[in-house]
């Protein structure tokens, strides 16, 4: 069932997206100025469900790759999505007819309204992950076998391109690198899929999902409930701990925001690791959950969710965690964005403690590049 | 007057091409080989004079980029030559009619001849620079306003691209990260020229006199004539010392060769300093030339070019100085390759010691790019 997205709803829009962007996809505030005043100048946008794109469609992703420290000194542009999404357009030689988002996040499911927006193209209920990861490779359509490749970007100073790389990760290596040469902020528009591939390969549903998590969280606060409990049970999760920030280290290092944030608690210490992404929590140096599931950092009263670059010294946090897409919890999934894969020497966890069997549910690798 | 280029003559052209490289473009000896086994494979390659391209050709510029101390170990490969020319012929919609060298070297006079025979095109005698420098944007087009865009890359991997950027500058700066990435070495096909530009921008003959020169080391040699001697007059040079070299300072750093040699002479101490090409001589810290003129180092008895990667402690070397094409000194040559661009504080000095005053050939800035 389609649906329309206008000024008014990119606040609970995005602030639902930061929920589930595990701290990364950069500021909620930024992403949804950038997608109000698309809407407001080009009109809503209709949202599609995955099972209402034709089977032949061109979807094209969408996305703002770099470290978001930078994204908050530096507004990504309309031009740069459009330069991108043309290019890819162009190599293609067919008309891109859906906007598709790579992952659920502050900034990354708002520029896709935006573009969508600015291009008169409708946009796919759904996104690559589910949650946000840190690097391009990492969606669910690289465990079907869908290219990143042909994936054009674009700088705000005019440069574009497009890379035709023999795997997504060669694509992540060299625009990672490019893109720090480029300022570390690039629209990037790529992982073009048929509408069957939409519906193989995407998490359905994550932009009405996060649509509603941002709306509980603003209606328990009216209500005067508890806006942290009301995101628990949206997302099928738990509260791990709640404390103060008694410390944060980070560094921008080869274009990722990494580091890590110490919560002092009354039953503890705990600790959160991030690259972009909350990936691993502890509590008095025993692991509660891990990537692929979500680690969630919001504020205590608000229920507001804290990106990781905002994370400040005396904020009073609470700590979720909550399941990821199975298709994470394969082996495939696992070796791709399992605690191993970020340098974290522990055995994966899921949201509810128990140590990973790798059980989630498979995935076929029989889809291949659009047009090859 | 057009001529062909067959495996006989390639050992010629590409050493008289190291002399002009001044130390960079890689490898004499395995540009060579690539050429060669390309021209037995393919059949000779015809060499045409900038007069006879037509107005309305599609000349590419074809070279190997990154730094020549991989390659020693790393032998380019024609099918990533193939398909970094398929790449930029497919962006610009218009098949390539001829094939350009970018610069004078031991690689990059080469690799042309090895597309151009691998490709059945006809290659020009000219080049874009008649010596060697170290960065993609240091050709005599530019200062005509020819962009290097679309640039296409192509590594041994299978990895390719084509960018689109807003200088040839920001070409070098993004494919100079991406290639340190993709192992130091990729290949380059773009300078999109017609007939027109490339008698205007090209440095014209540049083929047939590496031909001459490195013909005339090997009958002076033959000969038991001095090949030093033979190189001084064939390039209108000046022999500046003579003498062993004592120490070599090298690293390479961001995808370049960079360092100093040390020669003891008879009258003291030279030093040579170098990024992929020599680019300053000093005697007891005198400066007696720097780039754009070039300096020559042969080795002592045999004529031969040294390489910056192959100087070596012991050697006995001869070191020279040659004019450079009149347009690197006009002001805006001498701002992209004189010795400040390099980090050198020194004024430019040409060959025969004399200050520079930018009184070089000046150049119009007309032309724009192919197909804009």
């Amino acid at each position: 069932m389609s649906w329309t997205i206008d000024a008014a709803d990119v606040p609970d829009l995005a602030r639902g997206a930061a929920v589930l962007g595990t701290g990364g996809g950069g500021d909620p505030y930024i992403g949804a100025l950038l997608a109000r005043q698309a809407v407001t100048e080009h009109g809503p946008v209709t949202v599609v469900s995955t099972d209402e794109v034709p089977d032949d469609a061109l979807g094209i992703v969408v996305a703002m790759m770099g470290a978001p420290t930078v994204m908050v000194e530096k507004l990504p542009g309309l031009a740069e999505v459009a330069a991108a999404v043309a290019a890819v357009g162009r190599n293609l030689g067919r008309p891109v007819s859906h906007v598709l988002c790579a992952e659920v996040g502050g900034v990354n499911s708002t520029i896709p309204i935006a573009a969508a927006a600015a291009l008169g193209l409708p946009l796919v209920d759904g996104d690559g992950m589910g949650r946000a990861f840190p690097e391009l490779q990492m969606v669910i359509p690289t465990l079907y076998g869908i290219t990143a490749a042909p994936m054009a970007f674009a700088d705000e100073k005019g440069n574009t391109g497009v890379v035709q790389t023999i795997d997504n990760t060669w694509a992540e290596r060299i625009l990672r690198v490019a893109l720090v040469e480029m300022g570390c902020e690039i629209m990037i528009a790529g992982f073009a899929m048929t509408g069957v591939q939409v519906r193989e390969a995407l998490v359905p549903g994550t932009l009405s999902r996060a649509t509603a998590i941002g709306r509980g969280i603003r209606e328990a606060r009216a209500a005067k409930l508890d806006p942290v409990a009301a995101t628990v049970a949206a997302l099928g999760g738990r509260e791990l701990f709640a404390g103060k920030v008694s410390d944060v280290e980070r560094g921008t290092t080869t274009g990722f925001a990494r580091g890590r944030a110490t919560v002092v608690t009354d039953g503890g210490t705990g600790v959160l690791s991030f690259q972009n992404e909350h990936l691993l929590a502890t509590l008095d140096d025993q692991v509660l959950v891990t990537a692929p599931d979500l680690v969630i950092v919001l504020e205590q009263d608000s229920g507001e969710p804290i990106t990781t670059e905002s994370l400040r010294y005396g904020q009073r946090v609470r700590v979720l965690s909550a399941p990821a897409d199975e298709r994470w919890h394969s082996p495939e999934g696992l070796a791709m964005v399992g605690p191993a894969y970020f340098g974290y020497d522990v055995p994966p966890r899921r949201f509810d403690g128990t140590v990973e069997d790798g059980s989630g549910e498979a995935v076929a690798h029989a889809a291949g590049p659009v047009g090859a």
